[in-house]
């Protein structure tokens, strides 16, 4: 067993299924080394869900936790552009992080560190990635929030 | 002729003027094989439009036509970037789109899918991308929509 | 002394100190010649600031500052990624800014060319980049203003 899929294992964690999105694009393109990711909405029984402004509809932990299964579909896909191989994963280059915010609400960071928190504990060192937090005023289907990617392969 | 200007031309599209912003920025940048291309919002006689916010001031099919202009000028300043070559653009690699959006409006996906069609209408396989589709507050004079993206050089 | 740091003496700018974010990112990363730097945000005496609705809390002029701040820090975690030498940046090839925005506010371009006017005073041509600029809901601890940069080195 690869090591990332000890590691998953260990969190107790099962990668969600990687299904291409029902549109012109894709979940994920590679040139050269570097994977992009298309934005990752959580989803729960095939839809998305959480839906809400997070800080009114959507508590912090909520979306917190929905930010750490968008970081899983990226994982999910990563292994995918990765030839199934997640130890091919040399690098989480850049995480944008969009929560769907009233604009009362700061604490942007809390939320991805979800996604963060995640890349970190599978990937260690090689899991911390420059990242950007922003609120955002709605996102697809009212999801609580987004998550983007950039990866290097090794 | 090259095949990508064939096919605009069978789509009876024609490719905007590649106009340079009027401030301490460009329309892209290319490191290697990457293209990055600004933010492009749609135009009409030269102004800003449609203006406003989607599903309230602008239809999600005025908003979806918007979008596909968006793509337009990429591909133009894509053409640009490729010594006037469009046959010379490998892949759309990454699309951003930000749509103007109220807190209740959550289709984002089909507004953006005005860029993302346009991209495999003209590219094929190889216009297939990686997407995130948000939406924000607000946009440079009220556009209705924004998109960014980046490309492969062959 | 570099011909960047001559630069910055001559505008009268002193680079801020390049801290790490208190979670699991870092900064920037690193591929090959290209450097990916994390959202920066606006602050004064260690806190964020200015916060607020550009075009409400917020003036245009203080929140033009404020980009102009965050491209300061960007600068600086870039020259810890050039190893201490500015002389190796060898372009600035993106910029995304993030205005906090009411959705009647349009003018995020004039915010950003805070940005985009330092880039371009302290590297000359190669700190013309390609840009989005686009208003959210919020953005962390309330920031007036956010921004992103990727750079590609010598």
């Amino acid at each position: 067993m690869s090591k990332i899929e000890a590691r998953l294992a260990e969190l107790g964690l099962t990668l969600p299924e990687a299904t291409a999105p029902i549109a012109n694009y894709v979940p994920f393109t590679v040139s050269g080394k570097i994977v992009y990711v298309s934005g990752q909405v959580p989803r729960k029984d095939g839809k998305i869900f959480p839906t809400g402004r997070v800080g009114e509809q959507v508590s912090v932990e909520e979306a917190k936790t929905a930010a750490r299964d968008c970081m899983l579909s990226i994982i999910a896909h990563a292994r995918t552009a990765a030839g199934g191989d997640l130890d091919k994963v040399a690098r989480v280059l850049r995480v944008t992080g969009y929560v769907h915010s009233a604009s009362s609400f700061g604490d942007q960071p809390s939320v991805i560190n979800g996604a963060s928190d995640l890349a970190v504990e599978l990937f260690g060192e090689a899991g911390r990635h420059a990242r950007s937090a922003v609120g955002v005023a709605s996102l697809p289907a009212g999801a609580a929030v987004e998550v983007e990617a950039i990866l290097e392969l090794a």
